[in-house]
């Protein structure tokens, strides 16, 4: 069979993650690796989940445990998320939350809501790669938001035109963002408001990262500051991804979007169409490890992640050469480095893993016009402090040969 | 913000599932329902899941239960869904293996890999509501596919290009289809496979209800059909969907794609940019619970649904007055009413709640033009032999009032 004359258009759009491509590699033992970026299961609340699932699947509530269930989600998380969100600015009731199956199907569901083809998203240069995955599959083109520069809300509108669409939404990882490890500031945050405003847009805030910050004073997310202004979440542009895959674990595919009742109310629609709904079992679960130790198991992650950035910051500055530079992340997982410009990372990354044994992201993907190559992502979330030694005396000499 | 503004033009087709309204409705304790179409909590293997989570949390393995896993699914699982496969007539390897969030999201993916705007899906008159609700995200135009009639293949495609796009597949629930609980010949699925051929269309094969066979002989899936003519599952234009939901527990979201390796290595590409992969703890226990006791357990559920559909069809024959006619399936949960032509099952419905307390789901919702008002589809999964006793008088009654 011909399967190009049965494939939709958006086909042309998705390709294989480089990133993805690289985790197969991690198999190899002797590969001292900073690429994942996933948690460390060592760290997950493993007890904790085992018992949860056994009181879910014991007892008279048992059958419902393993029943389909409302897509919206299992009412006693979306409460339980209710209070977090209030805890960070964000006063908002249930109607206000659906639950999705990781905040990378937020992403999904967010793109296949607004984007039409042809229709462009404006995101940072770099961005969450998965995010540029989730949403090429709705065809859209894309736009270089920087928020710290006021770029004219025309000439965004302009070349959307031009691209023959409109924008719909501007993509944004607030706090320890994937791949770079920054975090907008708070002036930037409402600059975005006042650009998303301006133009009649939505707002997509990811925060998948929200919880692990290391240092430095936590900054509202981009849905707070909005409520702030205009006085309801039921008024506010933004919609606020947030993930339980950091804070707790990644394996059971549980996440959330906040935001007004009228875009939640058609989310829901879209994912009953799609999955009818998020594990049952996974989201009673995740409600009794996160009422229970929720706060108590957040704290001994960023103890140990900090402890991690900490090292791999002190190693970086004691072996990268001149002209290598990196970000200072306040939390997260991630840090970014600039190599010298003739340099690229995916061309780096193929010496290493031949003579260094070393891996690492090239940052070429995180770009949506696939500029910058020479750029590298570094994750410490799964190393520890001798491989982080070594790892960086390696790549060190291996940059500093090659420049 | 007026969200009308930054809309996809899809949201236009997605709307409420009359189904899910009505199941809001189950919560009234004197409701007598057939409407659910969900299977009996009271059977689901409870006890075996908890066992396998528990297995699954415990020792070396556990972090590795609760992380980040591959977006085609859990080998060992994969594995075994390729051994079932076999039995049924469909050699295949892992490779021909996509593990999806339940088979509504294979039906989502599949749509989402095929369908363009204004492309054209063929459906039987009625068909699945969920696979329309799943379709219509991606915008397609709908055209009647028979499988008894031999409708030419030129007549498809001229109405397809009329419609502003081309055929890319035919849609059919093969095994005691939801809504009718009526199965497709295999001649029939002969002929399906010669249409497919000449129109160069794929062919989405929904056999959630598979296992669940109470008498009659089995008839090969249109996969092993195609197979048996083709050679190889690699020259096949045929898309399995299969499911865990009523053969072990729909609240763990787990079911497969079965197909050629160069559609499912596309599909693979797919899952991952929407949601990574299924949850990775559910597929691992699913694994567990499906290769210890898969067999013994879907015979219990045969023996019970069996004597349910039984006592239904013998509660019918009892009760409904000249003009109801309804189907006799040889497996499945539903059975379809066909009403005198002047009735409308809605209408029936508004006036089983208040006067009978009596839920079903109208039929018309299935219908593609939303054509048959006069259909009913009745659930026996659910049901004790009291209630159907019940029930159907009532209905009876109800249908001879008004009839």
């Amino acid at each position: 069979m011909e399967w190009n004359n049965v494939l939709a258009t958006r086909n042309a759009r998705m390709k294989a993650s480089e990133i993805r491509e690289l985790l197969k590699l991690l198999d190899q033992p002797d590969i001292i690796s900073f690429a994942g970026g996933i948690p460390d299961p060592a760290l997950f609340p493993t007890e904790a989940f085992r018992d949860a699932f056994s009181a879910a699947l014991t007892g008279p509530k048992a059958g419902a445990a393993l029943q389909y269930s409302v897509s919206e989600g299992y009412r006693p998380l979306r409460d339980w998320i209710v209070a977090e969100m209030g805890k960070i600015g964000v006063p908002c009731t249930a109607d206000n939350i659906l639950i999705t199956s990781g905040s990378q199907q937020a992403l999904d569901y967010l793109a296949k809501l607004m984007i039409s083809p042809n229709d462009t998203v404006l995101v940072g240069w770099p961005t969450y790669l998965g995010a540029l995955g989730a949403f090429n599959a709705y065809e859209p083109s894309y736009d270089r938001l920087d928020p710290n520069t006021n770029r004219p809300a025309a000439d965004f509108a302009t070349k959307a035109e031009a691209a023959g669409g409109r924008v719909k939404f501007a993509y944004l990882s607030v706090d320890f963002a994937n791949p770079t490890g920054e975090t907008i500031a708070r002036s930037a945050r409402e600059s975005v408001i006042d650009l998303a405003d301006e133009m009649d847009i939505a707002v997509v805030e990811d925060a998948a990262y929200q919880t692990l910050r290391y240092d430095g004073e936590a900054i509202p997310p981009i849905l707070a500051l909005e409520i702030a202004r205009k006085g309801s979440i039921e008024n506010c542009r933004t919609l606020y991804c947030g993930s339980f895959s950091k804070s707790l674990a990644p394996g059971l595919r549980v996440g959330w979007v906040c935001g007004a009742s009228e875009v939640i109310s058609r989310l829901v629609l879209m994912k009953q169409a799609a999955d009818l709904h998020s594990a049952t079992t996974n989201q009673i679960v995740t409600h009794h490890v996160a009422s229970t130790q929720f706060d108590a198991h957040v704290a001994k992650l960023r103890s140990t992640y900090q402890a991690r950035r900490d090292h791999l910051l002190k190693a970086l500055a004691r072996e990268m050469p001149d002209g290598v530079s990196w970000t200072k992340p306040e939390g997260g997982m991630f840090i970014w480095l600039t190599l010298p410009e003739t340099m690229d990372g995916a061309d780096l990354l193929a010496q290493s893993l031949q003579s260094e044994r070393v891996a690492f992201v090239p940052g070429r993907a995180f770009f949506a016009d696939g500029s910058n190559g020479n750029t590298v992502r570094l994750s410490f979330s799964c190393a520890d402090e001798a491989a982080i030694d070594e790892g960086m005396k390696r790549l060190g000499r291996l940059i500093r040969a090659q420049a």
